[in-house]
């Protein structure tokens, strides 16, 4: 095998460790480590819940003195500031590894470029280029927080053949199989948080939890809910002490229910109105601000659609049943204010393939 | 190979000749013959334009002397009857052919085994079941037509990731790629006719003919508009001479206007309404009586919603667009009233791909 095909061997398992980490390393990135001497794995690592150790300083705890004159495969720069914990470089160097292999620079401008010229500085080999395009897709999220302040959105809609999510009565249970509704369960697992809106909130009382997946770090529940209008007897505010509830809310809240859900402990998030709503940009930035990199939007068909018009999905999840629900059933998108075809938000397919009876399709922003 | 691999070979080749004949045989069924002496094939014949010639008569035409002694694999019992042409099962006997071969007795019940035992008599030796279920399959909508008097539906809905077929203004040129176009027309090809409301003919002025896949021969144009109230000027008015348009009318149509497409060269279909719509089951014995096998409905909305209602849709074939029109969009089907779940007309998913940009899904009912 050519040195270079290695490299890429290597730097794909760095990745798929990076990926366990995913949803749960947030504000930091997902990063995977794999050290490699003598062409034998000596070290793994990658981010620990809530951001830290870094993958670096875990993949070379398990090298231990096998790390050095060894190469260390890092899925985005080594870090070279002075955080809550010392420059990843740093700890590199000291551990004798004599070359570094990642994907390209990190964005992020306390580390850009940095951490690769202070190993070089210590005579470190470093490589860059190794799988960027997959590393590039892996830290989308991350990447898009640095450049725009928020969160990469995925957006999911589960309907009928016809595009409804409920009947004209309002029933919803089950439109999609349990298949599909597992597969929904391990998105949740790969986001940073779930988000919903306040009439899903209400017509539903879902938990937004993960099941069926084993013990897990369960994602952020985010509602947006200008008014706070969700109720106090509901799956999200009794379970809001087990699994964070952060709650979006305008400045017309009422301050009672607001301490209200504080009591319960919910974090509250103000943010300001585009119109009647809450503006969704705003929305995005708080909880960018808050350390989110990838959130989860599970509706409904109001909050999917301000979503769409403001162009802030960045991923489409469709689940299509093989049922027929009519004209009377509840559209699984609001008003998009579009009148002609070239002003359609449009996306790329991505991947398609059935999930138990139900059709799973993935699409990405143009 | 053993015997049974090889006759199923054989029979998988004739189904492939059957598939010709699809959409231009009818009211006969899409036969294929294949004949095979010493392990070499001698003749091969489908279904002639129009349902004659038989796919006997022609792979024995083919084989000539060389059908002595030879197999004849055919994916339908051979006719026993003096219809138009004399009986395939005497042609078969007359041809020297020592051995049947075909998937399950015909369901014409001028034929029904009395094919087999005609060959029988004459001491040809008939085996069944090979490839019943794919020979099922192709056979299906002959088979329905016997059965219920009607032909098999199958519904085509191309719409939005969110089920819409237009925009709020009427737009809705083009939703789907020109990939998934081309399959629409293929599908076209592979019925006996493409059936429409008078809405969407009003709406979209289509041509509904086969293009892009060469000569080919055109499958009926059937409008259902309870008062014939299609433009004269549309471009169905302007071709009817030159490719079949038939059109189901009700009672209430004037008599003016049903004089008017005669004289256009339309073949008119009067049908009884069952409240303010055409009857559905009614309009579809019509068609199986006129001597349609499969049709291919195209929409709008509201035939689709009529149809489905009435339990008629065989297949479903749906084209996901990755853009998004809202809930202003028009809905891809009209109202259903299903105010339950458990009422909605539900379909079992066979396949779903990606075409060009678009998926396509494919549906069967349960």
């Amino acid at each position: 095998m050519s040195s270079a095909s290695l490299d890429a061997r290597h730097m794909a398992h760095a990745l798929s460790l990076a990926r366990r980490a995913v949803g749960r390393s947030w504000p930091n990135p997902s990063v995977g480590c794999v050290i490699v001497r003598d062409g034998r794995i000596v070290g793994r690592g990658w981010t620990a819940p809530g951001g830290r150790p870094h993958a670096e300083t875990q993949a070379l705890a398990a090298a231990g003195e096998a790390a050095r004159g060894a190469t260390a495969y890092v899925t985005l720069e080594p870090c070279a500031h002075h955080g809550l914990t010392p420059p990843c470089a740093d700890a590199l160097i000291d551990a004798g590894i004599v070359r570094v292999v990642a994907p390209f620079t990190d964005h992020d401008p306390r580390v850009s470029g940095r951490g690769f010229a202070r190993l070089s500085a210590a005579g470190v080999a470093v490589q860059t280029g190794v799988m960027a395009d997959k590393a590039a897709e892996h830290h989308a999220g991350f990447f898009l927080r640095l450049a725009e302040g928020r969160p990469r959105v995925t957006l999911k809609l589960a309907s009928s053949f016809d595009g409804r999510i409920a009947t004209a009565t309002g029933e919803s249970r089950w439109i999609t199989g349990p298949e599909a509704r597992a597969v929904v369960h391990g998105l949740r697992a790969r986001h940073d948080a779930v988000l919903v809106g306040a009439g899903t909130a209400r017509a539903d009382d879902p938990a937004l939890t993960i099941r069926g997946w084993g013990a897990v770090d369960q994602p952020v529940r985010v509602v947006a809910s200008r008014l706070l209008d969700v109720p106090l007897l509901s799956q999200l505010a009794r379970t809001a002490r087990d699994v964070p509830v952060w709650i979006c809310h305008g400045p017309d809240a009422p301050a009672e229910t607001r301490r209200a859900w504080e009591g319960l402990g919910a974090r509250l998030i103000a943010c300001p109105l585009s119109g009647r709503q809450l503006d969704p940009r705003a929305l995005l930035s708080r909880l960018g601000e808050a350390g989110l990199c990838q959130v989860f939007c599970e509706g409904g068909g109001t909050l999917a659609a301000t979503l769409l018009s403001a162009g802030l999905v960045d991923e489409l999840v469709g689940f299509t049943a093989g049922l027929a629900l009519g004209a009377e059933g509840q559209p699984s998108l609001g008003a998009l204010g579009v009148d002609r075809l070239a002003e359609a938000p449009r996306f790329r397919l991505v991947e398609t393939r059935a999930v138990g009876a139900d059709v799973m399709h993935r699409w990405q922003r143009n």
